[in-house]
């Protein structure tokens, strides 16, 4: 295997400690505890790890952490009214709603509900908007994660052609609204792009999000590109033993790590970035709130 | 010249008529007549034209016309204070402050200042981020118009590669979203592009926002490829005679012209569109502020 391991893990570690320190510095310096409140509607069990990983961490890196669980039959008018009353709450910097919501329940509606200013998941068109024009924005932290990682790997990215597959409000558009910004050459591919594989053939940073297990193949690499792999797929292990199940990105990395020269893990790639960055949207809205310049990390 | 021409002029004016229909009826169904204010800060000649021109078209189509005129050492509070009355104002649907505007107002917040359901340019951040999410939003007017040229052109636009050189925030970025939506794959690139001749020969469509005189030569162009020139710049034109000048885009039209499939001419192209999408934009707001359903024009 050629390509490099970019350890995401090891990446988002040293990074959650950084923001550790910053989060210190912060109490010391103006007595400001940064405050992310999560919300959980339901009991779908992959939502109920991810917001309990998501408690943890924000104590770890000595944050305060609020956990909301609404009833799967909440209406949407309680959800709002949830929302808003935190929207209110000093002592709440970010607010996050785990999604999916059950379906009497608009995830749109509940997006533009959150404050921008304490939207951490940057999902907020205001915080899209913001982040499209070049002003300063909370921004999706899953494409936050995935561009640090190239950058750790790379160091400048200017006038490298960025190919991300993928245009998810969530991942693919602010991917390519962050590489833009770091001066990549950017295209965005997706489900009615032709010639997929020779597109993603000229990339130099091929980013894959679309949520298709191992679909990137190894000749659809440049050798020596660097791959950032997005998807978190869980498919079938039977070597494993009956109804075992593991995870794989969208690229199938054995073959083409054989290729890349940097190539991100599934798991511990980019996914544990994600958490991180939430970390750091929560350091920063509470810098911001309390009217202070954000933290060098 | 093997590219047929992509006849703006007359595009836009069948546009025009046809939101003039689009407007009457407004006015006999609802009565109600949507109405258009520019502001214009200082004395610019080619500002002064553009407002002039603005005036008439949204005349000519049946809305209302609002000139504001301010002086050109205006304070930035008084220019708010102007914007933020016409927001107030119900008989003023859509707000267009001419830019430039001197250096003692920040563009970026006279923007901002504009209502988003008024902000007709498209340029505040509300809109930016509404387009990027795939959300109903006013959209820069420019991008607005190239895209439609294309689709009257091409027909559907799915799965072509669309090459976008030139990536501000009023035209660039908007115009890749638009296209993105068409269901293109779209690049977007920019001063920092490297081999950008080379990117540029892959367009199936390429829009050329640069504002450098006739910078796609020939050899940069796919055959067949249509070519949307965005660019309007000033040249010296000696042969006219002395002092003179003319109007060129961002492509070498002669040149390119024999080698695209479909061409913009400059002037004659994109521009005359711009200003039919300003007069569509404030239709649309008009409609929108009054809660009706926009008008299938
Ligand atoms: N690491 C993390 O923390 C993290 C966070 C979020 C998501 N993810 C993972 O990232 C992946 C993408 O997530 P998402 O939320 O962006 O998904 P999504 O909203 O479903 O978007 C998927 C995108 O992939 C495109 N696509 C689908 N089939 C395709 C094909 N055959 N060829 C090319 N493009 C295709 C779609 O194109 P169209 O737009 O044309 O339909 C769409 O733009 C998933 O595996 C998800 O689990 C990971
Ligand atoms: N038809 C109309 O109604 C209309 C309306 C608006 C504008 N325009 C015209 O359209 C053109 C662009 O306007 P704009 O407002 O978008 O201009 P702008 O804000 O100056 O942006 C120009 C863009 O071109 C890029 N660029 C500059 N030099 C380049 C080079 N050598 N190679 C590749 N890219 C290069 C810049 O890249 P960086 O970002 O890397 O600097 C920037 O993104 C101008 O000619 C303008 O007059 C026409």
């Amino acid at each position: 295997m050629p390509a490099a391991m970019i350890d995401g893990k090891a990446i988002a570690e040293e990074f959650r400690a950084r923001i550790g320190v910053g989060v210190a510095d912060l109490k010391t310096t103006h007595n400001l505890t940064p405050g992310l409140a999560v919300v959980l509607v339901g009991e779908d069990p992959a939502s109920q790890v991810y917001v309990r990983n998501k408690g943890v961490a924000t104590k770890a890196a000595g944050m305060a952490s609020f956990e909301y669980r609404l009833d799967k039959d909440v209406s949407e008018a309680d959800l709002i009214a949830q929302v808003t009353a935190l929207n209110k709450d000093d002592d709440v910097h970010g607010i996050l709603v785990q999604f999916p919501v059950p379906p009497q329940i608009t995830q749109q509606t509940i997006i533009e509900t959150i404050s921008p200013s304490k939207d951490v998941d940057g999902l907020n068109p205001v915080n899209a908007g913001r982040l499209a024009s070049r002003l300063d924005a909370l921004t999706p932290c899953t494409p936050q994660g995935s561009v640090m990682l190239a950058k750790q790997t790379l160091g400048n990215l200017e006038g490298l052609h960025a190919v991300i597959v993928g245009r998810s409000n969530l991942v693919g558009k602010p991917v390519a609204q962050l590489l833009l910004q770091e001066n990549c050459t950017v295209t965005m591919a997706h489900s009615r792009t032709r010639d997929l594989a020779d597109l993603c053939r000229t990339a130099d940073i091929l980013v894959a999000a679309v949520g298709i297990p191992e679909m990137v193949k190894a000749d659809w690499v440049k050798p020596g590109a660097c791959v950032i792999d997005v998807g978190i797929n869980r498919i079938d292990a039977p070597e494993r033993g009956e109804g075992k199940t593991r995870l794989v990105g969208d690229v199938d990395f054995e073959a083409v790590a054989e290729i890349a020269g940097h190539i991100t893990p599934v798991p511990g790639g980019v996914g544990p970035m994600t958490i991180a960055c939430l970390l750091k949207n929560t350091l920063d809205a509470a810098c911001v709130q309390a009217g202070l310049d954000k933290i060098n990390l």
